[in-house]
């Protein structure tokens, strides 16, 4: 028998909604319709226009026959019609796919026809990747040039029309369709695939919404902050800062190159507050030239992830008047999922032991629900002992849907009700966990991730390679390059210069190895190669 | 047939948990152990000693019986024992009823019955209110006594054991439970009932979380935050904020007893940053003695509802170098549900002005849903002119489950799809709306609808005034006319022409009081003042 909280108290229209970031954008058009929204050069545009530029854009898309479960790509740098994406396609029913604009052609075209894409929004830099997947793709689909007066450079239009002609002949009052559940997909991350071909990460409305409301409580985000656009909105759609935005009224200044003068330029002119980034940013940061740096007029956060920070780039920034919060996470994990949570007794220490501190990964965020670092096999927490190592787990409501089309890579990524992260790292006694080493094969290059096995592949197809086997090795700007090991076929003989050239034309340039080792492979008695002693020898290269 | 994003990306223990806010207790203790969690007086707890007492808390009630649905009822002030409730009862599966410490014998014992209270925790301060009330309900139920040693007063034990004691035999490692479903109710908070018996409007776990999330973030709340109890717990659950403060990992200052002094004393003592506060708090603060302030050293912010605060009472207390968020709510609506969110610009108006357009009650909150002011019965939307009253509606994620055991009040709270407020108001053009009255309220004089909040802002202004009320006066020729109840500033004396003819001066003359009583004001326990003795005195009259 229902117990008395069980009868006549259920979900209803009046007290139940899907959670979804949707209705966070047409709070801050209805609340703040005169800010300004999204800012990039001269092109400046308030919430209200914002809103009706996305419900626009999620008409005329409909009016294309997008709906529920339907996906649109899009192939953009971080400029206004990128941050309308996040809204408009969504607002359909539809699935709002970011591709990674690094990637080769014939990357992007499997991306497409996996995750189906029906409509391509692309801007006109990348026309000759995106001409090029096309005709590999097989299939008809409709491309949507945008053509961004901000952008000055070659490339031409390879659509049928462009989005500001799309969004024109689009319904400015477009009503959208709410999920009819808050587990309805709302984007699709693609992976870089470590293992073969890109896996599609498949987010919900729920963890989007999930995301943008606990991001900004994560970080102490106050309402109207000022966001710099450094990290690619591609990028686990911007770590879900597109839908915290509307949540905290803040002011979106987008960049299609980052660069150092750009980004002190956009903080001296703009009021930037608050920005995210790579270590590799915080690099470019640190290093500017003096001319190219500006007063920074106040303290400007800075998130960062994807790679651990050095303690001396972290004291040297600290030191210019930027706070940094370290969070680490993944695709799978909408982003940060956890954070290097400060205690104010830290304030008191050495520079260089607050850094120390400081670059290691952290607690789960308040908005995630579990995280351990356990045995990989028996999924047994380690000891916090500062020590043993173990592979980072994650559980709770900013994890994945799962693997689009691939039911086997799910249930590998979810078994034992943890999603597996593939990375290693020790549990300090604190229970702050730090990790020691990626995934052993996984390269992180100025943010990206590169796949050993993919470039590995490629260095096989050269026609004098009998062997090879690439590492990540140091380094200072990029945190990471990659490094090969390459074993020649008897009597061959080939230079540094042709092994990378070879993967320049076989690779997105920025996977293609930067130091090439001729040599044998140390192996084990099995026959894998000890990729551990190869990077010890890239390191000390 | 599914959709591509419908196949093998269900819900699973690792990308999925409920919504609730126990877990953030038990982050904040596993992340800020020996951070301030709760102070009282002399009691000082630590996150992992809250934590641990909560868990205490759960375990000794789990071992009496408590599962899920059934009911543990607490009869305290704002001390630690009250904020462990918040979590040790819901971890067990029951449903924590706050009880109203101002209430007479007779309603606590309806409440006890109607809720179906398995345990009372109850203060020693209100054994008498307490044992009249227990008499009365015809049935045996578990008595805990809390002896709270910062508590000099009398009242005697009444229960079978005091909470320490309860808690001694209870399991620090407690697991508790997760609830089955989100939707699953955390607690139960009655209404003041002014028209019949008290309505038990449920919560459940997911709208607690929402709101422990929500709120932080409406309010800009960093991390650390030192947060003074004035607000009743009691008091929707004190607006979210006991579960939102593990969240974001701030202190909780106690106040056994609300006085100007206490609270200056909290300000400069514990480093408080935030309370919480009807206007009568305001109140307080504003009219303090000399000798009772104290220095703020910090813009100390203060978020206050239940009543519309008079722009002359925001204005002095800004200019003392507080801040003021502007909310409204209800209890069906998990205390704030809109917000007089701030525009920068307004900074530059003068201190009046700002002070009028913060009187406004604003905008729904990021985590609500939808907000309107419509025609009570046709529910269409009233026009946004400033001017057209209607009744407030609310719908979304921080409404109420319903009310307990009462499915005709709660399918007509919630007809139509929204939750009726209740309260009447008008939608300004900018999109904020503006209390004018609970329907019950409001003036009628001569066909002209009077808003009591408008007369009573206006007499709020005259420098002599310290409170102020208007109440309708039953009139043979215009049917009703205002009659204000006034209490002067300490030392002060006035005639009813003086603040009839203020009244004329700064107002449409037909809504000028026709009656004025020099008097104290008639109080509820949340300082919102008893209208409807007020109403009685003036048909006396």
């Amino acid at each position: 028998m229902p117990n008395i909280y069980e009868q006549h108290l259920d979900r209803n229209p009046a007290n139940y909604a899907p959670l979804s970031p949707i209705p966070l954008l047409e709070r801050a058009a209805s609340v703040f319709p005169d800010h300004p929204s999204v800012v990039h050069g001269a092109r400046r545009y308030t919430w209200s226009e914002t809103w009706v530029r996305a419900r626009r854009l999620g008409s005329a898309l409909a009016q294309r026959g997008i709906g529920k479960g339907d996906t649109v790509a899009a192939m953009l740098p971080n400029i206004p019609e990128m941050f309308e994406c996040h809204f408009g396609i969504p607002m359909t029913g539809g699935v709002f796919n970011a591709l990674n604009t690094r990637l080769d052609a014939a990357t992007i075209a499997f991306i497409l026809n996996h995750g189906e894409a029906k409509i391509l929004i692309t801007d006109r830099e990348y026309a000759p990747t995106v001409e090029s997947a096309l005709e590999q793709i097989g299939r008809s689909i409709t491309v949507i040039d945008v053509d961004d007066p901000e952008y000055g450079g070659d490339g031409k239009l390879l659509g049928e029309t462009t989005y500001e002609a799309l969004i024109a002949g689009g319904d400015p009052g477009y009503e959208g369709r709410e999920p009819d559940d808050e587990w309805d997909a709302i984007s699709l991350n693609y992976t870089s695939g470590t293992t073969g071909n890109p896996k599609g990460v498949v987010y919900s409305h729920r963890g989007a919404y999930i995301g943008a409301i606990g991001n900004p409580m994560t970080w102490s985000m106050p309402q109207h902050p000022v966001y710099l656009w450094t990290l690619p909105m591609f990028h686990c759609n911007g770590w879900t800062f597109p839908w915290a935005l509307p949540a905290v009224a803040g002011t979106s200044v987008c960049l299609r190159n980052v660069g150092a003068a750009a980004i002190y330029a956009a903080i001296a002119e703009e009021g930037v507050t608050h920005f995210c980034g790579a270590p590799v940013v915080l690099n470019l940061v640190v290093n500017a030239e003096e001319d190219e740096r500006r007063p920074l007029g106040r303290t400007v956060e800075i998130m960062t992830a994807a790679a651990p920070p050095p303690p001396a780039v972290l004291e040297r920034i600290e030191a210019m008047g930027f706070r940094v919060t370290h969070v680490y996470g993944l695709t799978e994990v909408y982003g940060p999922a956890t954070v290097c949570a400060w205690h104010p007794e830290w304030d008191a220490l050495e520079p260089l032991e607050r850094a120390r501190i400081k670059s290691r990964q952290g607690v789960r965020l308040p908005v995630e629900e579990g995280l351990m670092v356990a045995d990989p096999e028996t999924m047994a927490p380690v000891p916090m002992d500062g020590q043993t190592m173990g592979e980072v787990f994650l559980r709770g409501n900013l994890v994945m849907k799962g693997y689009l089309k691939n039911a086997a890579a799910t249930d590998e990524a979810f078994r034992g009700g943890w999603f597996h992260s593939g990375d290693l790292g020790v549990w300090h006694p604190d229970g702050y966990i730090e990790l020691r080493d990626r995934s052993k094969d996984i390269i992180i290059s100025g943010g990206e991730n590169i796949s050993t096995i993919e470039v590995e592949g490629v260095i096989f197809g050269h026609p004098k390679v009998l062997e090879a086997a690439v590492v990540a090795r140091p380094d200072e700007k990029w945190g990471e390059t990659p490094c090969a090991f390459v074993t020649l076929k008897p009597g061959e003989s080939a230079t540094e210069a042709e092994i990378i050239g070879y993967c320049r034309d076989n690779l997105a340039h920025f996977k293609a190895p930067r130091t090439v080792v001729f040599t044998d492979l140390p192996k084990t008695s099995t026959g894998k190669v000890q990729k551990f002693k190869l990077r010890d020898r890239a390191t000390d290269l």
